[in-house]
């Protein structure tokens, strides 16, 4: 972080980066109104498809867009100026700066998760390296909810309640024609967003069941006796599952079926059913059970349109202006982190952090949050998740008396 | 269909069977509802999953259950009673009358798609085979659409909301990150519901570009022409592929992976994955596009929570109502269905119709749906799916004015 010393004045350069969400592009449009507001940002640009817009030059001229575009983007899935999953190497720094020395960029937000935190940061040294005054900012972003220094991220409490839906249909639907219905959940490290999951139950019956996540040693065999426990109890069984489940090895229980790899070392883990297949396969070998059936919510998760948490939506529009406004108010680099206030009432506010401090390692979800199991979340979890998800459908049940037999 | 002789006073049977829709329970409360209304309705039997519960005598008393929680029960996604897939045996039907004898019960309401309508004609012949006097019902639902003699049927509406949105949210991401993306959508013999992805579309360049309806024959070489074709153009697609689509020997493509056959002797194609990895996996070997990935949308489509298409929600509501008031009133049995009003502005119409008449034999696609390629449908679809579907969620895009570069 820097201490102001004089105005600087400059264009700004904004652009997204890995997985969407449904409200990320509600940052972009806060930092792109905010930054309309301060005379030191003269033209706003919006690069294409994160640093391979950058790179090759392909940039929006932000202030030609209307507010009444910049509000139906804010409430539009995925992200907008397009995104990538690309780390820039040495070599693409280097024509990083000259292309924002070219274009006098004094102003630079990423918006993504820790990947993009980490590029962010490089950016940023390799700036300082050349002596290039540039205010460098990451705007926080991941439905999983993996960032440090963070309570939450943007785009999580609109994941989990896509997910929380998913799970209320999911459990009716199986209580409807019982069997084992097992889903697979995003987030490749942290369980955040498949413990959201557990969000779904009203009543002591329903589902989720068994609620697997990464932070904890997935066992194959266990797993068929936890169905088998919960489907002797009550007939049928719902179960959660992690895409980013492992074994006791921190093996990927999924990747052994998929091949590939972003440039960022991560596996691609979405966009197949192979796990839910493996594990649906996997319990009707082990038990005598016939329905059993499999679902990979997918990439609905990230950008279904319509299912947004209010909550969500807020502290995603607030981190965007709070970036452009500590940029140039407090001539700051860093992230914007969303903290929680103690107490039951929940509140959050905003707190400027190093980018270093959110770059790289993830954080996965608190002990406390699972059971001793390793098979279900805690209430300390629900209590947590419940307010960033905010309001979910009503679903009526029947009293169900039994009707009286005919004399 | 019966002429009104006397009246006939005696309890009520309901029941819900085959796969659960969001709008299934509406149909349930406006029988329940209608019901109440009527003197010769002494009482009012739910009957738990369908045809087994009958057998079973696993009977609720409706009429214990209060107005809030039938209005909360019908705004609650898939089969408050409980479904199940299962056609009674000669055996079963004898017992059966045993059990609506012993019962007093002279109105019987099964709701459901062909295979219900066909338990509910089997019963009725039953019925009149032993000259015991009974009115009754099939109710109909379905999602895929493929009821004949409807011009559409409860449930397709909102599971078509469903699938819009999911591909209005998958076409974004998509569009943030190409590649190539292939949803896989629920519908065993009917395109209908893969249809409504078109309904996704809002710019010239949107997907899905590719949609494949089992009422074509599918061919895996012209599919990755196809696919290869529309990358080249846009950079990019988008594909909705029915579950239930064939080759050109009426082979199911899906069916070769899964072996699990129910006692109507439909193949079981939901609950996996394997559909879609197969064609993601052509798409790779045929071309070198490296990213494709595969989602199939599963269970949700049939009971996601929230997205409700209005109208849908209110003819499922009329059509249960209907039912009981033409038993009651016309003392006839019969089917309730759906017609449409020629002309600009949507208007649909019921009309009651022999069980048989949707019984067994679904109802494909028109020709006129589908273009000449068997790719895509027709504007006569987008036509005849929109006010079926209701509004959809506002999407926003960048006019995008590229930025002038500087000299």
């Amino acid at each position: 972080m820097k201490t102001a010393k004089t105005k600087l004045t400059g264009n700004m350069l904004i652009a997204q980066s890995g997985g969407p969400t449904v409200v990320i592009n509600q940052s972009l449009v806060g930092a792109v109104l905010e930054a309309k507001r301060h005379s030191e940002i003269k033209r706003i640009y919006g690069a294409r498809h994160g640093i391979k817009g950058i790179l090759s030059e392909d940039f929006l001229d932000l202030k030609k867009e209307s507010a009444q575009t910049l509000h139906a983007i804010a409430r539009t899935p995925s992200a907008a100026l397009g995104s990538v999953r690309k780390k820039p190497t040495a070599e693409d720094c280097v024509k990083l700066f000259g292309i924002l020395q070219k274009y006098a960029v004094r102003y630079f937000f990423y918006i993504g998760g820790n990947d993009s935190a980490e590029t962010a940061f490089i950016i940023n040294e390799e700036a300082k390296k050349v002596d290039y005054e540039l205010r460098c900012f990451h705007i926080p972003k991941t439905i999983d909810n993996d960032l440090r220094e963070n309570d939450h991220t943007p785009g999580y409490g609109s994941g989990a309640k896509f997910v929380a839906c998913a799970f209320m249909g999911d459990n009716l639907d199986n209580r409807a024609l019982p069997g084992v219905k097992i889903n697979i959940v995003m987030g490749r490290h942290a369980g955040f967003l498949t413990a959201a999951s557990a969000l779904a139950r009203i009543y002591p019956d329903d589902g989720p069941h068994l609620i697997y996540v990464p932070e904890r040693a997935f066992d194959l065999e266990r797993f068929a006796a936890d169905v088998k426990a919960v489907y002797e109890k009550y007939g049928r069984c719902v179960v959660a599952a992690s895409e980013g489940i492992v074994d006791k090895e921190h093996k990927s229980i999924a990747a052994a079926f998929i091949r590939e790899v972003d440039s960022h070392g991560n596996a691609q883990l979405s966009g197949s059913g192979a796990l839910g297949d493996l594990l649906a396969g996997y319990v009707k070998l082990r038990t005598d059970i016939s329905r059993v059936r499999a679902d990979t919510l997918g990439y609905l998760q990230r950008s279904f349109p319509g299912v947004v948490s209010q909550v969500d939506a807020r502290e995603a529009r607030a981190v965007g202006a709070l970036a452009v406004k500590s940029a140039v108010k407090a001539n700051a680099d860093g992230s914007i982190a969303i903290r929680r206030k103690p107490g039951k009432k929940y509140e959050a506010y905003f707190e400027l952090i190093p980018l270093i401090s959110v770059a790289k390692e993830t954080r996965p979800m608190p002990d406390a949050f699972i059971n001793d199991e390793g098979n279900d979340v805690t209430q300390a979890f629900l209590d947590y998740a419940r307010p960033l998800v905010g309001e979910l459908p009503k679903i009526g049940r029947f009293k169900g008396t039994k009707a009286t037999k005919p004399s």
